[in-house]
């Protein structure tokens, strides 16, 4: 019952989160013909005949993605239900079920999965998503939540991020940069507090971006607005990892290159102060710091008149020939080659 | 950001899976007309127009649902894909696509991940189901496997656990009771080598049971003889916590009673050995034991012909009014109330 000792062993870090599942999904060939799309998207896509149910899934584990010292179970239930939902979103589709796992150990009681549950039904009430599924078990040591959230597009509707082409406007909703800038605040209020515990955590004026790091929203208003004014962007995301990680999977996946200027980044004002007092450039918390659930979107340059004047979206780059790479264009007007230096869970 | 202190402290244990689930979710009225039924069969059920998908979704632990000292990496993946699929067949459903949750903290390399994923991948060959989707992070200790898998049934064929008559055939498939020996055989081997690295484990002969622990297989070969013989299950659960809990889901769904014959519930001869081995009643390890994945079903009377002669089928007994309670009827003529002592991961 002795595993054969393996000869060679590459260790986890070698690879990063997608080189592994690149490498544990090769050479997968369909049997069904109702599976459109696996590996690769947002959202898993399913054929139904006359519309197709997208399917996502999200693992949160304690001391990786979360830290409970911080994180109130509330909105982490919220945010957990959330993220999954923003990936039904950037495919353009209405997420319509949830199913929920969770393991915890003793050390939790009945109330404090009570308070998780009550951030994951509030987000499913404001989703109108409904919960249809729960596996709960114990486990040796701390907090594991994964999320599977079914959604539905009609085939004519759905937008996957492959489908850029050359010339596209690149449009971001919201502003970035402020749930990395709030996880740091956090963190700092975590290491004063170990050191004084009488102190009171310095947080105040930073509701924002402490709400941006606890309980991010799906932009479900944006494909509204889109809907309205008569766009269909031609790909689109959800920026999970950072605009850099993901403008990255667009380009790549379309076979493109692209051009953003620094310039034209939204980032709110609160971002910027506290990245000043952390000494961290802004544009980088944008690029690399991730989980801001905002939709980084591909749309024609036909549709810049429809699109400039809507609210809540902005027009940062454009899409180019895949020889020309993939580059910021700085305020200074300098190119720096964009790298996805994301948050990797395999490479920490 | 310190969450109040929580004036009243319930323990999981004593609620147990079903009450905390049943509490978690209480009171969830759906938003979608999609969805048919939540929580509380083998599968979510969505409605797509002209068929139906089934969602389902397990978890595995280390420590909790598996040990890697004597489930190999290969064995572990299979099973994973296995348990997941038999729940779309449990209600009459063919499984089409899987999405693979995988956290691993770095002391497993990624041959030790390819190991896993090539018995995933060897189950969704043989089920003919397509992975369309993965999740890869990193633990902080431990291997966790989340498992959703997405089947198609047609609105006709589609068996619910709830639905069961009076009078109805209790038919099962397989044999019971394996998967248990199998668990405790290699438990016991486990401490026998702890004690002694030097010792050999003894487990020749018992090959069978010990692949019913640590390989099961979906029963699809049952529904196929099932729709040849043109008989449809009137209920049908498969038996992941014993022979004792899936009956009791059966009749106090369907609002019934039932009565089980001792001396019908199939055993194979190796269980049968085995348990005398460990003085243990091989009825018990039928009824509490779990992990056989075999499916158990409800069937009109009227298809007791088509039923008798079908290999690997065996009628135990039949359903009841509900006043007549839940009964085991002994080889010595005795009833016995049947009591769900499966195996609860939240009262360990």
């Amino acid at each position: 019952m002795i595993q054969d000792p393996t000869p060679k062993r590459t260790e986890l870090s070698e690879l990063g989160e997608f080189g592994l599942i690149d490498r544990l999904t090769a050479g997968l060939k369909p049997f069904n013909a109702s599976t459109l799309k696996g590996v690769g998207d947002d959202c898993a896509v399913i054929d139904q005949g006359d519309h197709l149910t997208l399917v996502t899934k999200d693992l949160l584990l304690e001391g990786v993605h979360f830290d409970l010292s911080y994180a109130p179970l509330k909105h982490l239930g919220y945010k957990a239900a959330a993220v999954n939902i923003s990936d039904i979103v950037a495919m353009n589709g209405k997420a319509e079920q949830m199913l929920v796992g969770i393991s915890v150990s003793s050390r939790f009681s009945v109330e404090a999965l009570e308070e998780l549950y009550s951030g994951i039904r509030l987000a499913c009430e404001r989703y109108k998503v409904d919960l249809v599924g729960g596996d709960t078990t114990s486990s040796v040591a701390g907090l594991f939540i994964s999320v599977t959230v079914i959604g539905r597009v009609s085939k004519e509707e759905v937008v996957y991020r492959n489908t850029a082409r050359e010339n596209d406007l690149i449009c971001v909703s919201g502003d970035l940069g402020g749930a990395y800038m709030g996880l740091l605040l956090l963190e700092r209020e975590k290491q004063v507090f170990k050191a004084n515990p009488d102190m009171q955590p310095d947080l105040a004026g930073n509701d924002y971006i402490l709400e941006r790091q606890l309980k991010p929203e799906p932009r479900t208003d944006i494909l509204e607005k889109l809907k309205k004014a008569g766009v269909k962007p031609t790909a689109m995301i959800d920026i999970s990892d950072g605009l850099a990680s993901e403008i990255i999977h667009i380009s790549r996946d379309s076979g493109l290159g692209c051009r953003i200027y620094e310039n034209k980044i939204p980032i709110d004002i609160v971002t910027a102060d506290v990245a000043a007092e952390f000494e961290i450039d802004p544009t980088t918390a944008a690029m690399n710091g991730g989980e801001d659930y905002e939709l980084l979107f591909t749309a024609s340059v036909n549709d810049y008149d429809k699109l400039k004047d809507i609210k809540g979206i902005h027009i940062i780059g454009h899409m180019t020939e895949k020889v020309e790479g993939e580059y910021l264009i700085s305020n200074g007007g300098n190119l720096y080659p964009i790298m996805a230096q994301g948050f990797d869970h395999m490479k920490e």
